[in-house]
């Protein structure tokens, strides 16, 4: 006993969306089915649209439907700095922040040989080319503080060098409002290794 | 600075799935585009396939892209039997017991004048067909513990006896493997109201 063959086939596909389990699924599933044609019929049209249109921009990697993406587009930025993140969803909280104006530049993930993630899947080539055109004068270095995103902002800082560009990576420390009991020791270690004498 | 806009519209669509918030609907968007395309478009065509297929079996309401269920098409079960539930996964869970052979009949919700669903939205007329047609000789009433269940189970009770058909509720009470102590009173209540003389 289970439900008919094409809602089982929809409970499956279902489960490609992270964090989404079979139990989860099915309760996606018989939602759609039961009170949500309208939004299931515009989720159907949207992804394909997606699927078909949705590149990446040639100038960061970010997502784009257009060649170049409206963020390398605007020329309010300053051209001479580039912020290199992992994920598009870092682009957007640093741009949140409102304190970076310069461009961005994707890795898309984190130098992982393990993985088989070398230099070519992070975008390293393309990267070369655009701090090679001169325009760059500080790479902003701001990938993940695990191993492999501090393994990444090295071989990043050496490509600078080489391009004679100042490499900065961000700061990592104690978070603001954050109470230090409440901080793991990972944290306090960068923060103190971080920490600036107060003039 | 967001999302193109075609991703923006891949994220909004996804908030359709119950459960799914902005922020989880963004993880998925970025999680197809980025590492599963062909999740996706399985996911598209599945979902289309499913809008334009999968309708409501004739005669027990569940979902089906064919007139009449693989359930209701059973011949070894035991037509004498109807099992009245409010969702498919009602019924999955009363199969998968394995103590039920007989057939279903799907609300698809509870009586509720408040939000509008009388006894033509739960399939009552259709109900009263089958009850009708004389086959049936037990109602086993398994809707919800909820005061609108349980108003449902006592209306589709006195439909069941217009018939002359026995109707039944199945038993509400202490779980298989319960310590009583992380039992709910209104558990309770109902397990003390439906104990048995032990023989």
């Amino acid at each position: 006993m289970s439900f008919s063959p094409l809602t089982q086939r929809l409970i499956e596909s279902l489960t490609c969306l992270p964090g989404v389990g079979p139990k989860s699924a099915q309760r996606m599933a018989l939602h759609l089915l039961d009170r949500d044609r309208v939004g299931a019929q515009k989720l159907a049209d949207t992804l394909q649209l997606a699927i078909d249109k949705i590149g990446r921009c040639q100038r960061c990697r970010n997502f784009s439907e257009a060649p170049v993406c409206h963020t390398c587009s605007q020329m309010s930025r300053d051209p001479g700095l580039l912020c290199v993140v992992e994920t598009p969803a870092d682009v957007i909280a640093i741009d949140q922040s409102g304190s970076f104006r310069g461009f961005y530049f994707l890795l898309l993930g984190h130098l992982s040989p393990i993985d088989g993630i070398g230099p070519e899947e992070i975008g390293a080539d393309l990267l070369d080319k655009r701090l090679a055109e001169g325009e760059v004068t500080e790479l902003v270095i701001a990938t993940g503080t695990t191993v492999e995103g501090e393994a990444t902002a090295h071989y990043l800082s050496e490509m600078a060098r080489r391009h004679g560009v100042v490499a900065s990576r961000i700061a990592h420390g104690v978070p603001m409002g954050g109470d230090l009991e409440y901080v793991d020791s990972n944290t306090l270690t960068l923060a103190l290794q971080g920490r600036r004498v107060i003039e």
